[in-house]
């Protein structure tokens, strides 16, 4: 346990720099106004007796803390076991140690903290906030709006039409599932299956979307509800099966409910590519190379998409805020990786 | 982006309330010596106008953010892909937030970042710290100290003998490890070899004891240097067996090392168990349950010694600070626990 006693205080700096408080504070907040010799002395002292500012106290002359705060809106089960945030999170701590920000990583066990989290992110420990996977009726948008801390999000959020003042980053969701129908449609399927992720977010919603402007008007018992885990595709896929035994394609809504899939055509005897065809999305490995037979993809660049919601960010914390020259969303383009299974 | 200054403020609250700007922080940081009319009007208007106080300014008076800092002294990649790590945040987390503390994980790129992760403690944004997976060298824990805030740590810490004032959570690595030998000596296996772990980490040197006190002098052949992970245990295995075709039995340092050397030994068609009987260390699952075969293994409960690290410290800081009563280190029992593998 460390001892709290041991900590230098900004009266010991100054004692052993033969200057004023006032001087140390000055100096550890910038050094303005101070004569270059008086810094250098301050300097020394601060360093020989490992002096560390209290920087409760400073950030609130500062107003900066040089962090930023991740909020994934999933339990850290979730977050610990899909790979698609240990992407987005690698791009993110890349993109922040680069411009020497601490990535504060704010974990929950579900919807109930998040109150909690807003407080924290409202406690001025923070610069700003980068908030992904959120759900329509989850009341982090709202508490984020009122911790005022500037914040960019992962995704287009679905509580406006995206077009207003939130910043966010995405990727054509929507295009790269009329990508994939299109591909099943191209090698001659006739009986295509969507399984959706959770329809509360609009990454799903969307690639729901891309499916029915390929396909029109369909059987509906070919779209299944799904919540982009292995569990929930493999429950789909058997669902499928039993309503459609005709089923000869499915587009995945992830790659992860693929996985499930696939799982459960093989129990079933059905051959992938040849009985059905089969898509994912997102592209992560080394799960979408694993799977048997290799998973064809929607790629999506989810470790870019990390790094550009954390230089957003850093881009309007610069700047002071978002008045001038607010930088705008982002949404990238996906590519169709084809591998075995479609 | 949200707008910073929507944001409610003191006097709005005051406003609202008809009462003094003194009368409302009062009753925001406690409520003491205002009178029950007043501080019901108070809360009334800070539930109307969604008023956040400002923490950094308030935890200058109370001391207290209900938020605690995890450091787990590896980049981000080796967290995201080594289950052990996901399970001890899952018994911290639990634990954190059933006492409605704020998980704050402090996410590096690697060692070159513990001094801005220091800064981040000493700044006054978190109650305490959970520190694990510490390494001999690294300058973090003396950071840690004099940061000044309370520290409980997970694994003994190896600067010292362990036995002072640094207060940890560990299981019995070297107990653990003598076990697996000597079931290994049981089934008549006379080529024991071990596979260690980073041998800067007091985990994988107690392991290594716990092997030497069993085998006593051996061949220096059969030990083997690695880093925990699968890639590290494929090529040490590959050494293993070029400079000892006759090895008979692995004692692996962990269970994703044990993974890479079953697939070498798979590779090099060697038996499991006939051949070359494996064991490895952690039971992490679905790992552990999965290889093929199924892996016996050293069980250390993770997730509980996650649970019991901020049980420590949050009675710590309930307290006020380790001087009265301090909380001693806990050091588990581990189990053998059998599968196919030896």
């Amino acid at each position: 346990m460390s001892d709290a006693v041991s900590r230098p205080t900004l009266e010991a700096v100054a004692a052993r720099a033969g200057v004023s408080r006032a001087t140390v504070s000055r100096v550890v907040n910038g050094g303005d106004g101070v004569r270059e010799p008086l810094v250098e002395r301050v300097r020394r002292a601060v360093e020989e007796l490992g002096y560390v500012p209290n920087q409760a106290a400073r950030s609130l002359v500062t107003r900066r803390h040089d962090a930023v705060a991740v909020v994934i809106a999933e339990p850290e089960t979730r977050i610990f076991t899909d790979p698609f945030f240990a992407l987005q999170l690698r791009g993110i701590s890349k993109e922040l140690t680069a411009h020497d920000n601490q990535l504060v990583l704010l974990l929950t066990e579900g919807r109930d903290d998040h109150a909690r989290v807003a407080r924290y992110l409202a406690g001025g420990h923070v610069d700003g906030a980068l908030v992904f996977s959120l759900h329509l009726d989850d009341p982090l948008p709202g508490l984020i709006e009122g911790a005022g801390v500037p914040t960019v999000f992962g995704g287009r959020p679905g509580w406006s039409d995206g077009t207003d003042s939130a910043v966010y980053v995405d990727c054509d969701n929507r295009g790269g599932a009329e990508d994939a129908v299109r591909h099943l449609v191209g090698l001659g399927r006739t009986r295509i299956a969507h399984i959706t992720g959770p329809l509360d977010q609009t990454s799903a919603a969307d690639r729901l979307q891309g499916y029915r402007d390929v396909m029109g008007e369909t059987d509906p018992r070919l779209v299944v509800a799904s919540d982009f885990t292995p569990t929930g595709g493999e429950r789909a896929m058997g669902e499928l099966l039993d309503r459609c035994p005709d089923v000869d394609a499915v587009f995945a809504a992830n790659d992860l409910t693929a996985l499930g899939a696939l799982r459960v055509l093989r129990e079933r005897g059905r051959r992938v590519p040849e009985d059905v065809a089969v898509i994912g999305f997102d592209d992560v490995l080394p799960v979408a190379e694993q799977t048997e037979p290799p998973l064809t993809t929607v790629r999506q660049d989810i470790e870019e998409m990390g790094r550009l919601m954390a230089r957003l960010l850093l881009s309007t914390l610069a700047r002071g805020g978002p008045a001038t020259g607010a930088p705008s969303s982002v949404v990238l383009p996906t590519t169709l990786i084809r591998r075995a299974t479609a």
